[in-house]
C-alpha cells in the first residue's frame, strides 16, 4: 500500500518506526509470558512451565508475513500469533499457554503496551512545547501586535499574549492526556465473554496481577465491549490535536505573505519553491494541519463504533484499531513539527508594528480622545482624532505624529504623555498579566 | 421548523422546556448584572449603578423574536441583545453596561449557566440509573444466561454480569462529566481581542470575581479561541451517550422476538403495533439509539471547528452551538429513558434458561468431559459427550439428563454431582465475583 | 429549545418558515388523500371513499402540539397523526384510510413533498448564484491579482479566474442536486415489511400510481432499509455546501485587513462593531461557514446510519430526520447569503494591483530576464533582474520601471514592449481563456 | 508501522498489492511522460524530447525510501519524485520536463490513474455481486421468513424480496461508481496556480491533450482547490460500502445463534472457535462492517476538508490522500468478501419456516378471521382464532391444523382452502411481484 507516501509522511517517525509488526508480536509475547507467571505464581500452572514459556517463545521465530495474511480470515492477528504461538512451544506445553485468554485479551493488552511509549513521547513533546513556548511568549511579553478576530483587525495585544494562549490549549490537552497515561491504559483479561470462563472466581486477581506484571492500570472489569477506556484515550488525543492545530492555524495566518508577523523555521520543513523563490511554505503548519484534520475523523470513528454489542463487537472492535493507532502516531507526528515551530519561529515584530497603522491605529481612537479631551471640547477633539486616523490610514505614521502635527494638539497636550497615551503596547489590556498568569500556571503543572 | 417532530422527540422534555429564548435571555441578563456588580465592587463603577441596572433589565422587556431575526444579521444573538438592553436602561446608565465585554463573553457565559442544571439533571438520571442498575444487577447476579461475541452464543454469563458491564460503562461516564460540572464550567470575559482591552490590569481580577459571583470555575485565560472547555464538556456527554446506546443496543438484541431474553417496559414508550398485535417494539432503546448517533455527529463536528483562528473565529464558534447544546439535552432525554429502562426492565429468566439449550448446551462440553473422564476413558467421554450435546441440539432437554441416560454414565457417576458440574450457573465463571466488584467500585463513587 | 438562537439563523428564513409542524401534517395529508385516490381509482376502495376522506381529513383540525408529545411515545410522527386522522373521520371510513400503509410510508413520502420545494428553492439560488457570478467573472476577467498557494502569494491570476473556479465548483453541485430533485425524490410505500402486505400483487402499481399522483419518482423497490436514495440527496447537498464554503473562506481570507482586496456588501449581514469602527466584520462568510459544518456533521451522520436492519431499522431511520431537514434548509440558507454576496461583492481592483507588488513582483523575474537576454547576455539579465525586484519590494514599483532606471536597460530595450512584457495582467497564463472557457460551459448548462 | 495487522486485512489483497510505492512512481512518470508527448506534439518541446524522456526516466532508478522520507519535508510526493527525475535526466533535458506543471498535478493526475484499475475491480465484484445475488433472490423467491421492524418479527416476506432489496441497493451504488469511473475521473493540470502559468493560452488544450493521452476525462478547469470530482468519487465509494453494510448487518443478524436462518460460508472467512466448536463466527460479516465504519470517518473527513483555500490548501489537500486511497481498497476488500458470501450464502430455509411459527402465527390473525367469517359470525372468528394462535405460540404448529382441531372450524371450513389461506407464502404479499420487477430493472442495468 501506498502508506509510505500519503500516510506516513504526518506520522512521527520515530512512532511510525517503533510500531512494527515486530514489535506487536513482541507485545503479545509479553502478555502470554507475564500471564503464563501469573498463573504459575498462582499455583494454576506447574512449577516451571512459565520459564519454559518464556525461553521457547521467541519474537524471531515467528513468521510475520503469514500473520498479516491469517489476520484477515480470523478477523483479529492474534488467532494466528496464538497458533503460531503453540506451534513453538513444547507438547506439554500447549495446555498451559493462553489459559484463560481469548484473543481480545492479548490484542486490546499489546495494543496498550505498545501505545504506552509513544504515549510518553507524546507528553516528552508536550512538555517540550510548553518550554519552548514559555520562552517564546516570555520574549514577546512587550511585543505589540494587533488582534484579530472574524480574521478583521481589532484591537492590540502582544504576542505574548498570543502565544499564552496557545500554551494554556497545549496545556489543557497535556493534563488529559498525562491522566490517561498515568491510570487509563488498562490491562484486558476476561475470557471468551469477559466473565473469566474456566477460571473460576480466580479470574480478577489474575487479572489484577497481570496488570500490576505489564505495569498497566487494574480494570475494575473486562472492558471488551465497555469501550469508554478507548474512547478517553482517543479523546484526548483528539484534544492535543486540536491545540497543536490551533497553533498551526494561527502561524499560517500570521505568516501570509502580505501579514508576514511569523515565518516558519527550516526545521519544519518550510522551504521556497524551485520556480518561486519569493515563496516561502509554511509545510511544517500544513502537516499539522493535515494530521489534526485525520485525527479527527478518527476520533468520530471510535465514536461511532463506541457501542458494542453483546459481549464482542461484530467489527466494531476491528475498526476500532487503525484508527486508534493512527491517531497516536499522527498526533506524536504533529507535537515532533509543532515542538520545532514553537522552538524556532522566526518573529517579525517590525512586521507586527507595521501592521497596527494599517487602520490608521483606529484602535487608538479611544485613548487618543480621551487625552484631547482634557484639554479640549470632547466634539473637537473627536473631531481632530477622527482626521487624523483618516491621513494616517493613507500615511501609515504614528497617531501622535499626526495628531501633533495640528497646532491645537500641540499647543496644548505635552507630546510626551500624548505619546506614551498611544504606544500600542500601552493599549494591550492585560496582556502582560496575563502572560505571567499563564506562566505561573504552567510553571505549577 | 420541524424541531418538534423530528428533533425535540430524542430530548429529555424537562431539558427543551428550560432552554427557551426567554431562558436565555434572563441567563445573559445575570450576566451582565454580575459584572456590573464586581465592577462596582472594584470601584470602576459608581456605587448604585449595578443595583440600577438591576432595576431596569427586565426579562420581559425584551422583543424575543426580534433577537431571533437580528442574531442572523449579526451572527450571534448577544450583539441584538446587548442593543435591546441599552435601550432599556436609562441614558446615564449605558457607559457603565457591558463594560469590557464582547459578545461571545456575554454569549459563552450565559451557556454555561444555562447548560448547568441541564447537566445536573443528567447527573442526577446517571446516579438514578445506577441505582436502578444496581438493583437489577443484584437481583439477576444468579441468572444464568448465554454470554454471545460475534453475536454467535458463546459461554455462559450471568445477567447480573452484564448489567455490570453496563453499570461500569455508565459509571465511567458519569465520573467525566462529573468532573466537567464541578470544574469545567468557565467563566469567560476577555473583551474584544481576549486581553480585556480598556480594562488594563483589572481585567484578570474581574474576571475571576465574574466567575465567583456566577459560580463558575475561574479561567486562567479568556478562551475565545481554546476551546478546550467545549472539548471536554463535548466528549464527555460523547462518552455518557455511548454507554447508553451500548445498554439500548443489548437491550434491543436481546427482545429480539427468538431470543426474548428482555423486553421493554412499557414507560419507555414501548408499544404494540396496531395492525400487529404480536409486536411488542423497543421504541424506547430506538429512541436512545437515534439520540446517541445524533451525539456522535456533534462531538465529530466540534471536534473540527475545535482550532479556531487567531483571536475570535469566523463560522467556527458560531457552529459549536446547536451541536453543544443539541448534545446536552439530546444525553439528556437518552437517560430519561434509560432510567425507566434500568428501573422496569422486564427479564424473562426463562428465555434465558431455555437459549442455553439451543446449542445442545455445548459450552458444557468441557466441564461434561471433565467429569466423566473421572470414571471413564478421555476418549469414551469425549465420545458420550459429543453424542448427547448432538441429541441436546433438537431434544431441548438438560445435559446431564441425557447424559445420564446412558448406562454406562448413570452407572459410573453420581447424578447429583454430575448435575451440579453441568448446571448453567456453575459455569459462568467469575460473573457473580464481578457483579460483587463492581457493586464495591460503584457503591465507592 | 433555544432553536431560534443557535440554529435558525444559519438557516434559511423562508425555508425555516416553510417548514412548519402544520405544514408537515398537510403533507401527510396529501400522502393519504392521494393514497386514497389511487386505490378507489383501483378498484380497491368503493367510489366516493376517497372525495369523503378529502372532505373530512382537516389539517386544521389536528392537535399539533399533542402529535409533537405523542411522537416521542411512538417514535415517529405518524403513528399519533394516524390517530387523530382516523378521530376525525366518519366511523365508516375508517377501514379505508391508511390501507397497506406504514407509519414510514407517510412519513417518507411527506419529506419527500416538503423538501421538494425546499430544493427548488435551492436551485434557484444556485441559478441565481451563477448569473451573479458570471457578470462578476466577467467584469473582472481582466482584473490581475496574485495567486496564492499555501496561503503565500505565489503567481498571477485574474480575479475572473477565481470566480470562474468558484462558479464551476457551484455548477458541478448544482447539476447533482439537480439531477436529484429531477429524478430522486421517490415515493415511498411498501406496507409493514416493505411488501405490500394485504394488497397482494397490486402493491406495485399502487406505488407506481401513487408516485405519478403526487409528481415523486417512481421507485423500483419501496426503500425502508434502502437508503440509497436519502444518502444520494445528502451528498449532493454536501457537494453544495463546500461550493459555497469555498467561495466563502476565499472572499473571509481576501477580505483580510492586510490583503483587502474583497470586502463583503452590506445585504449579506456585514457591519461594523460599535466598539471598533473600522471593522467590518464578513459575517455573511461566518455564517456559510458556520452552516456548512453542520452540514458535512449531518451528512457524516447519515452515511454511519445508512445500513439499516432488516425490514425497519431501530433507531437509524429516526437519527436520519433531523439531520437530512436541518442540511435542506442550512444549505438553502447558505445560498441565500451566497447569492447576496455574489451579487454585491466588493472588488478592490486597485488592492488587488498593491498586493501584486509586495515581493517585488518577483513573479516577473523569468519574463524579466527573458526580456532582457534578448539583449545581453542571461547572467547580466539575472542579476539586473535580481537586483530591480529586491529594490522593488521595499520601494513598491512597476518592476519595468525599476529596470528602465538601469542605463543599460533603457538603452538596450524598448521601454513599451518591457513594460507590456511584465504587465501583470500579461503573465496571468491562460486567466482568460479559462474564463470564457467557464462562461461557454455554464451557458451549456 | 502497523497496517498489515491493523488496516490491510480489511482492505483487498489485489488491491493493496497493486498500490505500491512503485507503482505510483509509475503512474507519475506515464503522467510526465504523457505532458512530453503532448507538449511536443504542440510544438513546445523540440523533436525527439519525449522519446529522450521516456528512455531515459526509469521507475527502477528512483531512490523509493528516499521519496518516502522527502515526502514529509516537502509535503508530497511529486517534489522530491521531480527532483530525482531531473537527476536522472540528461541536463538538456532538464528544460523541458515538467514543463508548466505543479506538483499537485502529477500527483493528482497519478492517484486517477493508479485508483481507476481499482475502480474497476470495484465494478467487476459489484457485477458479480449483483450476479450471484440475482441467482440467489430467484432461488428463494418463494422461501417465505418472517420479516422484522424495529428487529421484531412483523409480517411475512419471502427470502427472495429481501435479497431484492440488498441487490436493488447495490445497484444504485453501482450505477453512481459506474458514473464517476466512465466520467469523472479527470485530468490535473493548471501549473503553479491553476492558470497554466508560463504556457499562455496553450494551457487549456494541453489539458484536454494529456487526458485524452492518458485516457482521463477532460476538465473544463484545473481543480486544485475545487474539490467536487473527489467528493464525487468519495461519496459513491460510501453508497457502496453502505449497501455492503446493509447486507453484511442482515446477514449477521439472522446468523445469530436463536435465528439461524442464515450462516457465513467457509469462503468469507467464517470459522469456528477452537475453544467454542459449536460457534460459526460471521468473520466476512465483521471485516465488511469494520470496513465500512471506516469508509464513513474517510468521507466524512474528506467532506470537511472539500472547502480549500485559495489556489491550492494548506493542510487540506494532503489530508485527502489517505482516506480517499483507503476508502478505494477498503471499498474492493468489502466487495471481495461480498461477492463470496452472496454466492455461497448457506440459507436454512428450515429455519425460516421454524421462526414463522414463534409467534403462534400471529401474523396470519387476519386472513384466518377472514376466512372463518365467511362461515361464522365476526366474533366467533376472532376469538377462534385468538385462541389458536394462543396455542400454537407454545405447540408451534401450522396454525390451520390448530384450527381444524376445532369442530365448528372442521365443520364448515374446507381444510385445503384454510390450509392454502394460510400458507406463510401466501401472506408474503408482492414478495414475488417485487423479485421479478427488481430481476428486470436489474437485467436492464
Amino acid at each position: 500500500m501506498l502508506d509510505a507516501f500519503i500516510r506516513h509522511p504526518f506520522m512521527s517517525r520515530a512512532g511510525a518506526a517503533a510500531l512494527t509488526p515486530r514489535a506487536f508480536v513482541e507485545a503479545m509475547c509479553r502478555v502470554e509470558r507475564a500471564l503464563a507467571r501469573v498463573q504459575e505464581r498462582a499455583g494454576l500452572l506447574p512449577a516451571g512451565t512459565s520459564a519454559a514459556i518464556e525461553t521457547q517463545l521467541k519474537v524471531d521465530a515467528f513468521d510475520l508475513d503469514r500473520l498479516g495474511t491469517e489476520t484477515a480470515d480470523g478477523g483479529n492477528v492474534a488467532i494466528p500469533f496464538v497458533k503460531q504461538a503453540k506451534a513453538l512451544l513444547a507438547d506439554e506445553l500447549g495446555d498451559y499457554f493462553h489459559v484463560g485468554a481469548t484473543s481480545q485479551d492479548i490484542l486490546d493488552t499489546a495494543l496498550m503496551l505498545v501505545l504506552r511509549p509513544r504515549l510518553e513521547a507524546i507528553l516528552v513533546r508536550l512538555g517540550e512545547s510548553r518550554r519552548h513556548g514559555v520562552a517564546l511568549m516570555h520574549r514577546h511579553a512587550q511585543t505589540p501586535m494587533i488582534g484579530r478576530t472574524l480574521m478583521q483587525q481589532a484591537m492590540p495585544i502582544t504576542f505574548g499574549a498570543k502565544v499564552a494562549q496557545w500554551l494554556w490549549g497545549l496545556a489543557q490537552s497535556e493534563k488529559r492526556l498525562g491522566e490517561i497515561k498515568a491510570h487509563g491504559l488498562f490491562v484486558q483479561f476476561g475470557g471468551p465473554v469477559g466473565v473469566h470462563t474456566g477460571l473460576a472466581d480466580n479470574g480478577p486477581s489474575l487479572m489484577d496481577a497481570l496488570a500490576d506484571e505489564l505495569g498497566l492500570t487494574r480494570a475494575i472489569l473486562p472492558w471488551h465491549t465497555d469501550r469508554q477506556p478507548i474512547l478517553a484515550l482517543a479523546d484526548a488525543l483528539g484534544a492535543v490535536a486540536i491545540a497543536a492545530e490551533k497553533i498551526a492555524l494561527d502561524v499560517a495566518l500570521m505568516a501570509q505573505t502580505e501579514i508576514g508577523e511569523l515565518s516558519e523555521p527550516a526545521g519544519t520543513g518550510a522551504g521556497g519553491s524551485s520556480s518561486m523563490p519569493h515563496k516561502r511554505n509554511p509545510v511544517g503548519c500544513a502537516r499539522i494541519r493535515a494530521a489534526a484534520r485525520q485525527i479527527h475523523a478518527n476520533v468520530a470513528m471510535l465514536h461511532n463504533v463506541g457501542a458494542q454489542p453483546m459481549e464482542r463487537g461484530l467489527g466494531e472492535w476491528h475498526a476500532e484499531w487503525a484508527p486508534l493507532v493512527d491517531n497516536v502516531v499522527l498526533a506524536e507526528g504533529a507535537l515532533d513539527t509543532l515542538s520545532v515551530l514553537l522552538r524556532d519561529l522566526n518573529v517579525h515584530a517590525d512586521a507586527m508594528r507595521h501592521n497596527l497603522k494599517l487602520t490608521g491605529s483606529a484602535f487608538l481612537a479611544r485613548p487618543a480622545v480621551a487625552v484631547l479631551s482634557q484639554h479640549m471640547g470632547p466634539e473637537r477633539a473627536e473631531h481632530l482624532v477622527n482626521d487624523a486616523i483618516r491621513q494616517t490610514t493613507t500615511d501609515p505614521r504614528e497617531l501622535a505624529d499626526t495628531l501633533l502635527d495640528q497646532p491645537d494638539v500641540a499647543g496644548a497636550v505635552d507630546a510626551g504623555m500624548l505619546r506614551a497615551a498611544l504606544d500600542p503596547l500601552a493599549n494591550t489590556g492585560a496582556s502582560q498579566a496575563l502572560v505571567e498568569r499563564v506562566g505561573r500556571a504552567l510553571a505549577a503543572m
